[in-house]
């Protein structure tokens, strides 16, 4: 009888879970990767789908797919209700019932999810975009705004439904903002007959005092100036402090706008809490150099869920080459100690920041190389197909940007879940 | 002052519905086309939607896009709660609340529905196949059910969730059961840890003596071995008498199957009960030699919801082709009628029947020239390929044929309406 191999278990199949699973590929370990869906997301493109640009399936895989002849891996499609690091046990949920897995290393990458902050009524006036779903049921909201207003006979009402509100200046709203604004001057243009979409307002909203604050000054100045130059309105500076059905208060002024987009706060997924160790503000897990947690050796968190700083004191960023690196770094650190070996420091590699506006906008840090405009814009864009999961999700999105690209048109502006449209009222 | 022009009202904006806008171009008259959704749909692949090779806008495209040029037609999306033919007037609902519209013309092409043949308890344990949400659903159905099988620890309740029914022989039971049998056998290959998908049985139950009724004997006889040699139980002769959350009953056998999907019957479109006009056995309206309704010489009916016969004496059949005609033949006699001629009868062109069974197997009868296999199912694949709405269209949808021919793989793998899996208890 040979000795059971060490079991990992990896919650989350996003850029962390999946990585740090194919890099222990060669390991003597059985692994078994827990996600509630059942498919890795392509998330930096997710807003694509929000704006019909693409479809579902195009940024996205089975998970099962992908690490098919990975033998060493079980994918099942679970929930996980509560971790019990002392036991090293989860305990997950699926369609059979409850269960507890044991596990000798667990890796939590179960990310983030958009926080309110304190605000929870908001979330039925402003959806966020984090899942697949949630990008189908606003692409949904935005099209169908067009539809109510193209039938309303009142003018203010037709006004209210041509008013859309991002909130949050960071890559998420910049993207929607400069997005919707192309869809409303350009893709829309002549298909309707009672209203003229051009005169949508598209208005983004930014509590601080300027979009994408993770970039360095100029380049925000530049993506600012580009936003207008698409016709998005920014106001920045003050926060918004109450949404409702109608629209927004900020400050003095209330703003009517019927569809508001949440793309300002992220909170961390709450299995976090059952660790019982020191977390952030945004209840990320506060890791050790190592992305293990204080006093649990064996546990780790990576990718968005994990706060932890670099050597000059800035944060690691929530974004998916971290979450990469992190989830390889956690696959290295448990073949060291299997050796016997420590694993070392975590280090973040950074490649640079991109960040995309609209059509022939975008803005690329590359550190001691910065752009903005046209090239940072093709810049974006091969970065990011070459980074999609899957050869043919790599043709079909290049085709359906080059079609984008030279007819305005968009690929998916279907609306789906239509048999109730009461969410319209 | 002149005149106002003409209004055709046409309801659907399905083949026969969009065929006849488009032929009404030149026409002085101006068109209200009304659909409950913001798309016409391609039906003819809806059901490789439902087994994910194809994702949901890959065959369908927005109403307003497709007619944005034709300034003579206003799209609506909206619901038609009721026809006062007397009056002439549509009573239309949508998210701004009720509306009455005179028409001059009106053309009613609001298609077929699933029909339960009276047991409408059936639907919630059988779903049918109509629109991209049905498609959506069932899609959700059969990968949760393997996914399902995979976390049954009790080997009959996997068994169960194994074993996949198609109630219905018609094309679209014969495409689902073909389509499932290869995403068992070879789609899922190797992808799950407890569970040999291959296993999976699908049965396909007609409750006439044969497959593919509306085509010649020997085609059906091809049809159903081509079936077996997928892997497809197919099962004839017998009605099915029951069907529960556990399976369904057939003569004295009840046979466990988790999964159930329902490909029988078709009923009309409840409008044309509003005609106050013959109905066929379906609900269909039994129109005049025009397509016009008797005693109401403005109103036409076409497509699915049309019960007319041929020459022959055999109805003419609900496929794309004849909806088509439909549609433009009641846009010529709406012409005519505006230059005071008498229209003519409907004549329908049968251009043959084709039907597809999966890889590499389907029938074509093109009167003369009857041919089963590769060869039919090629004939099958540029001819829907061909009439696709879309240029994107086509090239995705060929690129996704052929990942999938040579790879066996499915691009549409990915599971939507994910935070809920209640439904799969």
């Amino acid at each position: 009888m040979t000795q059971p191999l060490p079991h990992v278990v990896i919650v989350g199949g996003g850029f962390a879970g999946l990585w740090a699973a194919r890099a222990l590929r060669t390991a003597p370990v059985r692994i078994t990767l827990l996600d509630r869906g059942n498919h890795h997301l392509f998330q930096p493109l997710l807003y694509q789908v929000a704006t019909a640009g693409l479809s579902a399936p195009d940024i996205a895989a089975p998970l099962r797919q992908i690490l098919r002849r990975q033998e060493n891996v079980e994918v099942r499609m679970a929930t996980v209700s509560r971790i019990d690091a002392d036991a090293r046990q989860v305990e997950i949920e699926d369609a059979t019932g409850g269960q507890r897995l044991d596990f000798d290393y667990l890796m939590l990458a179960s990310g983030v999810t958009h926080d309110y902050f304190g605000n929870e009524q908001w979330a039925a006036h402003a959806p966020g975009l984090k899942t697949l779903d949630d990008a189908l049921d606003l692409r949904r909201k935005l099209l169908l705004a067009f539809e109510r207003a193209e039938a309303e006979t009142d003018p203010d009402e037709r006004d209210a439904w041509l008013s859309f509100a991002i909130i949050g200046g960071g890559p998420t709203g910049v993207e929607l903002a400069g997005t919707l604004s192309e869809i409303a001057r350009h893709t829309l243009s002549g298909e309707f007959r009672n209203i003229d979409p051009a005169r949508a307002r598209v208005r983004l909203v930014e509590a601080g005092p300027r979009v994408l604050s993770s970039f360095p000054d100029d380049l925000s100045r530049k993506a600012r100036a580009q936003l207008e130059k698409l016709g998005v309105e920014v106001h920045t500076g003050v926060p918004v402090e109450e949404i409702t059905a109608e629209g927004y208060r900020r400050g003095e002024e209330f703003v009517r706008a019927r569809t508001v987009v949440w793309a300002a706060g992220v909170a961390a997924s709450p299995l976090a809490q059952c660790l019982g160790v020191p977390l952030d503000r945004a209840g990320r897990v506060k890791v050790q150099p190592d992305l293990s947690v204080p006093g649990h050796p064996c546990i780790f968190v990576a990718g968005d869920l994990a706060a932890i700083d670099r050597a000059d004191g800035r944060p690691v960023p929530g974004v998916a080459p971290a979450a990469k690196q992190m989830g390889r770094h956690v696959a290295r650190t448990i073949l060291a100690r299997l050796d016997g070996r420590e694993g070392t420091h975590f280090r973040y590699r950074d490649y640079g920041n991109l960040a995309t506006i609209g059509r022939m906008a975008a803005v690329v840090d590359l550190g001691a190389w910065r752009f903005s405009g046209m090239l940072a814009w093709w810049f974006w864009l091969l970065a990011h197909l070459f980074f999609l999961v899957g050869f043919r999700n790599r043709i079909v999105v290049l085709l359906n940007w080059s079609v984008a690209y030279w007819t305005h048109q968009r690929a998916a502006r279907i609306i789906l879940g239509g048999d109730d449209r009461s969410d319209t009222k």
